[in-house]
């Protein structure tokens, strides 16, 4: 029986690639994103240290693409395999915008990631992680299970608890991704399933906001490991003490 | 110069109904509903009592046919009309249902009317109560404007700040309202416009309701009228004290 | 059988007086303050137009001096009276200081009157107010009832939801009073008794704040009456349809 | 230079030992208490296992109580100490009563510990924990210096966020103290200093209670040791990424 898998929906060059790394210690890892370019470096190193990664391109606004990278989960990994974790960390770039200038496409723009796309990752994570919860019930001692209680996390950000004037279109998907990972945490907790959501309430230093904010200083941003940190704690909750949320922010962050 | 008017968005039988005869007693007031059945009897009522109101079949996730509407509202009332009050009270049923068992279109469905439909609907309506702030300031005296800030007031419910299990899709698409007003709100304050968001915890007493739950006591219920009076007053608010949110239950309701 | 009452504890030149005002014209209205001075004016206002208005010296904070005010009210009102509304309004001086530099005296000190004194004002308004209800039930065409269900209405501010940094002190008996209106509203809806709060957020335009602000635009600010109307608003929402908190800020207020 | 310390408010039979010996593996650990038999064992269990650990007898609420356990600390391990954490973890046992019955001692009382001691405990950390960031910039290298950023910790509640009917005194006691935490969070985060929260959402299956409801499955509550390894996670973050508030519930609890 093979071991439970990692899949990390949202691979960029920042958050999801520090995630991708944290978690390949222990798991094998699939990292899903809409460019290839951006999960290769993060596949490669993955591979060369001795750990197993591979990267599947998916538009996760779309059930086909969304299906089609799971059928290739299954190719690779064999139709038995169950999820450890899954990490909801795809987004919208935000658009901010008089609201008046907005076009309806850029409104549910908002929403097709984070509204549909979190629906069709959960969709397709949630089987294989109550396949996990079984598997750990059933032979706990087996090295193919998890120790962990089977995880789903999904990444939040300041606009995901306040709406701001001219964010409406980032915010009304970011508040309906909240909305949905608690109503999964309430359902899907009692089944043995950790839902969590995460509020990045800050400046992420990611390699192109560094370049874009040269005169910022990357110690007032949050490292991105620090993310996948949290990510991890959360993931190694036991059942007897799950966090459904957390936030996340710089030292010196005014809020 | 004619009259502001009021736009209601999801005149059923219930609270939107409630709402346009309230309205009704000060202002000229056009109904939108999908079923022309919801608003004939309301907007004869009206017009019988010697007020005026008209109704117009929108489907409000169609941006033609909330277009259609609004030319049909010109049509009758004149290109140069301002909005004292708009009021989004429409919705979608509520889906109950495990979540592995929704379907990608109840889940997004949730979203058509409650994100797409508010968009267009606040779109449609800001530039009007915008022309409304103008009138007001620019003839503060005349007959022909509204002495009362105008106003957009979107209906939630509990599910616009809980998101229980089973209720994925019905709460995505109610946090994300209540995200659209909180931005709008801090957009449009500023300017003149009041924005509101009504969470009505509690059954509320419509004929529909009261059929179907023939043992439950409607004293335990809220009263249509009681949430028209609500919106009225938060109309009445003066500039010097908007409230962006209420919230409205029934004395009995436990919560 | 006499009128029912209504209790304004905290009336300052402000809030409080545009409180008193308005409940005055159909109440008889009972002014609690520490100093006589805040409602000697008001008194006698509502006194000379016809209405009817008393003032007690009292220190929310201290037992002995609410049972005091409170034995002062039966002997002018008789054994019997029940009260149609009570308000609870007073609050403390924001103490704005390094947390280091506050002395215990200072950082308790915000909960005298906002913890201790709401405490006092409940336990002697809420019996009262229960009576009104009954004899609302007992005898709903008397004149002597009154029309509106009984009610507790708590004034809480931008420091009920957020605590600022330097405001702990503030913030602190701000947040438990709004807890107490929140758990006082659960227990005493299904008795009858409607109880809210009030979150001002925003300057109020009283005459010491104009004062002591002169460059400040009064349009930028909350008027006192507009809070009166959204009290009086509160009070006469029917059971059916209770509002626990309202949110109250100057259109022009960056949230 | 000596070794940063612990100091823990709190320590009964429950979270507070398990925080202790958590923390003891790291770091000599203060235990403050009002009764001593509740760290005597484990005061005797870390210096037994090589660590070090002390205990005072302490009354939180009292100022003469909080300022000798101050000084004792100060003989035990000179005047030149820092602190690594300190953790608020006293609570009131909470009253379940109609608000009627409550008498004013009762009220208060929930305010005795969570406020006014929150505030001493408070107010003789920072300054120490302020020391310890001191030291960590002007020697990182030093082995005396803690390598993570110091932390106060706070421990709610449900009752912290939710006032129930029947609850008054309890959670104006909670309330108080989440805001306490809030606004020295947003003070001292940019001092390097991590302030955090955690709102325990169910029955930790400490000794007491599970004689107490011997009928309830130890499996559906919080393990001290869960709680006392979130404290530890909140410890390690980095300044880069702080959590001010976390929820901890067993898988199974409703909410």
């Amino acid at each position: 029986m093979s071991s439970p898998l990692v899949v990390i929906a949202g691979v960029g060059r920042g958050t999801g690639t520090a995630i991708a790394l944290k978690f390949a210690s222990k798991y094998p890892v699939v990292c899903l994103a809409r460019n290839a370019d951006n999960y290769n470096e993060t596949v490669g190193k993955v591979n060369a240290s001795g750990g197993k990664a591979i990267g599947i391109r998916t538009d996760l606004a779309s059930a086909d693409s969304v299906k089609g990278a799971f059928n290739q989960i299954e190719k690779e990994f064999g139709v038995g395999y169950g999820l450890a974790a899954a990490v909801f960390n795809a987004s919208t770039r935000p658009v901010r915008k008089p609201f008046l200038e907005l076009t309806e496409a850029e409104y549910v723009g908002g929403y097709e990631v984070l509204g549909r796309g979190a629906f069709l990752f959960s969709q397709f994570t949630l089987p294989r992680l109550l396949k996990s919860v079984a598997q750990s019930s059933s032979s706990s001692s087996s090295s193919s299970s998890s120790s962990y209680p089977p995880t789903l996390i999904f990444t939040g950000a300041t606009a995901s608890v306040k709406s701001s004037a001219q964010f409406a279109s980032f915010s009304n998907g970011k508040w309906a991704l909240r909305s949905l990972s608690q109503s999964l945490a309430k359902e899907f907790g009692p089944k043995g399933v950790h839902v969590s959501h995460a509020i990045i309430d800050g400046v992420i230093g990611i390699p192109s906001t560094l370049d874009s904010m040269k005169e910022a200083d990357p110690a007032t941003m949050i490292a991105p490991e620090a993310i996948a940190s949290a990510y991890w704690y959360l993931h190694t909750q036991p059942r007897s003490a799950f966090s459904w949320e957390i936030d996340i922010r710089p030292f010196c962050e005014s809020w």
